[in-house]
């Protein structure tokens, strides 16, 4: 192999807006569907329209705690002039079988319980008082279905509920389950395998030494993905060997709605991401213009049975994570109607940060007494400037830098 | 019974932010400590300082993909004065044993590769070339140390990286998998257990009858706490009966850390929630100046070996879901170091909206073209006001309501 023609580099970088229009331009939302308990739907997609299947309530009942009566009873009634009805024992919440109402008769009723046959209205007990066991002094006159619920008053039957596309909520999951869906059809989740590469990666039963180290993206990288509620179906790692990482990457084609790998994006020697998804695939796009994080490819694989998307980010964390975040969290946010939200807050600057255009700058700063501060450690090699800065600062394109005492918006990243 | 004695009502409601003072005091954060595997750590709190074990990079590493050299055997080259360094081999990403340099000898290396014994720089492909196999002509004087990731140049062994009660994110997982954690000292979730009580609750799996209701409340608050991230460890539901509520709280409360139930919180001839409570445990607070939602219990259940906080939500949906958003989770928000995080917009109101003072009101608002009006559909039964409603207006108590036109903040509903 040419040792020197595998370092030429990248020709040309392609902007992370452009990079966007690529990957949501050449990939679609999975629309499969499946049937959960509702109990554990919270967040997930309703995937057709849903029809209430029944009244809510299911029957009349009162809305408050009272005395259940005939409306024409009361007429008159009022506190100087007080009619009496004869109290006929009582319904409570929970009881299946109301009693008949008397004309002239009041039935104790509490709050949801079934309203009595023939009755037509609840009297509130401030509005009436039991003179003794068997006789209710009645001081207002109430109007029919006064203090009643209707069988349909909060859903009437066949009234459509839900549209599909709905994300459901705690709430949801009350209206449904009041309805009676102990189950719920909803979009399945996006699957997503990661797949860490390098020859220099040991797992963490292994104890490190010169020349190794622990393979962290995968870990952080499945935990994120395990965060944004998404499927994780596969979560191994591979030798730099092209043939390995082409026999597991059209298995995992096969299965996978995304791929995500680490490592091997660049243009070493050993750098084989790029030359493999050519031979299995297509890339998209290879080098993207941010600091850092460069390295990265954008592309799909030719599974057996469909094309899947991969997007493969460089193996130095900080690259890694600032791409997954550019290019891979939007993506799963629109497969799953979640919203994108981060933390923004302004600070004034301590010293000037000069960039560079035609590339967006990611930049670590840090809170001091005087203002923001670039911290120092930087590279994209370097996880502890990501784990010390306190803000993330993103140089658009077409932006010089900025002044000492500028004031700016940056990321939040404290906890 | 005295069927009138138990109606009285309540003869005082406290204001929310009481009721807030009353649970925040009474009750402390749970602190045990167990131990997860790092990969599912994700929001999870670190329980104790956390002291690097090893250096990061573990060893002396190349930054850049070039030939590692002797920095003083370059000294004096320039692009009109090169010098030649005979090349000797490589060492790549992965190797553990690298090769020892000789003086004015190159070796070739990749990024992350170990440092050959006797290297102390890095020239960059772009200051050299090679001009045949075994020779490398240098264009530039390089400086020790350049291109050189030093083994404690990220973190020094011995260096606290979290203190105790950090948050874990993603990037963190990266951090401590890198230094070998494979698991991680955390707080324990908090213990939540759900009781739903109700003669008129029925599970999703029996066939509605006039009288009786799908237990609703019970999957929607267990959705939620889930969704929140604490540990659901009971959820189930009991009939109006005392002695059946009793028995559940006493042998709950030796395992929850927070009892939530659903109704019996009013003053109706079946609301046996308060006389239980009073039985086994103290009330802390009955009756809560809020509209809808007013028949909150808020106390504590004397267990075997430790009294445990309970929050007796009302059985009506809406009341109980008001009520536990304004109480339970900002309690399990601090427990777990979460910040309650609701959306808020402002709308212009096309109808008045009276209120009256010293009561919270929560009601419903609908969008319209011509502004936020009142959802007609109201109480504290009536779920699909909820589902319905785009925001959510609460007006303090201090406020005796808004004009038509004026412009409010609201609760933003809308998915």
């Amino acid at each position: 192999m040419d040792h020197s023609a595998k370092w030429k580099g990248f020709s040309r970088t392609m902007r992370v807006d452009e990079g966007l229009q690529v990957i949501f331009g050449n990939t679609t939302t999975p629309i499969k569907i499946e049937s959960v308990y509702t109990e554990y739907s919270t967040n997930r997609i309703i995937a057709e329209d849903v029809v209430a299947p029944l009244n809510l309530p299911g029957f009349r009942r009162s809305a408050m705690d009272g005395y259940a009566i005939m409306a024409e009873d009361t007429y008159g009634a009022s506190s100087t002039n007080p009619l009496t009805l004869t109290i006929q024992g009582y319904v409570e919440i929970g009881d299946t079988n109301a009693p008949v109402l008397n004309p002239n008769h009041a039935i104790r009723i509490s709050t949801g319980a079934p309203l009595p046959k023939d009755a037509t209205a609840v009297i509130k007990i401030e509005d009436c008082e039991e003179v003794d066991e068997t006789t209710l002094e009645v001081y207002s006159s109430i109007s029919r279905g006064k203090n009643v619920a209707e069988m349909d008053e909060d859903v009437a039957k066949g009234t459509t509920i839900y549209t599909k596309n709905h994300k459901i909520g705690p709430w949801d999951i009350a209206m449904l389950t009041s309805l009676g869906f102990e189950t719920i059809d909803v979009l399945k989740l996006p699957k997503i395998a990661i797949l860490s590469t390098g020859s220099e990666l040991i797992p963490l039963s292994e104890t490190p030494k010169t020349g190794l180290v622990y393979d962290s993206n995968r870990p952080a990288l499945a935990a994120w993905i395990r965060d944004i509620g998404a499927d994780l179906i596969l979560n191994d790692s591979c030798e730099d060997d092209p043939q390995s990482i082409k026999e597991e990457l059209l298995d995992i084609a096969r299965k996978a709605d995304l791929i995500i790998t680490t490592g091997g994006t660049s243009v070493g020697k050993h750098d084989y991401m790029a030359e493999v998804i050519k031979d299995i695939g297509t890339i998209w796009t290879h080098g993207i213009a941010i600091r850092p994080g460069k390295p990265l490819i954008l592309g799909e694989i030719n599974g057996e049975n469909k094309k899947t998307p991969i997007v493969a980010l460089p193996g130095y964390p900080l690259a890694a994570f600032l791409n997954f975040e550019l290019f891979v969290v939007p993506l799963l946010d629109k497969w799953m109607r979640k919203e994108t939200e981060y933390r923004y807050t302004k600070v004034k600057l301590a010293q000037p940060i000069p960039s560079s255009t035609g590339v967006r700058d990611f930049v670590r700063l840090v809170n001091t007494s005087e203002g923001a501060k670039v911290l120092r450690i930087t590279g994209a090699g370097i996880l502890s400037s990501l784990v010390k800065a306190d803000f993330l600062l993103e140089i658009p394109e077409d932006v010089e830098g900025y002044e000492n005492g500028q004031e700016i918006e940056v990321r939040d990243l404290r906890g």
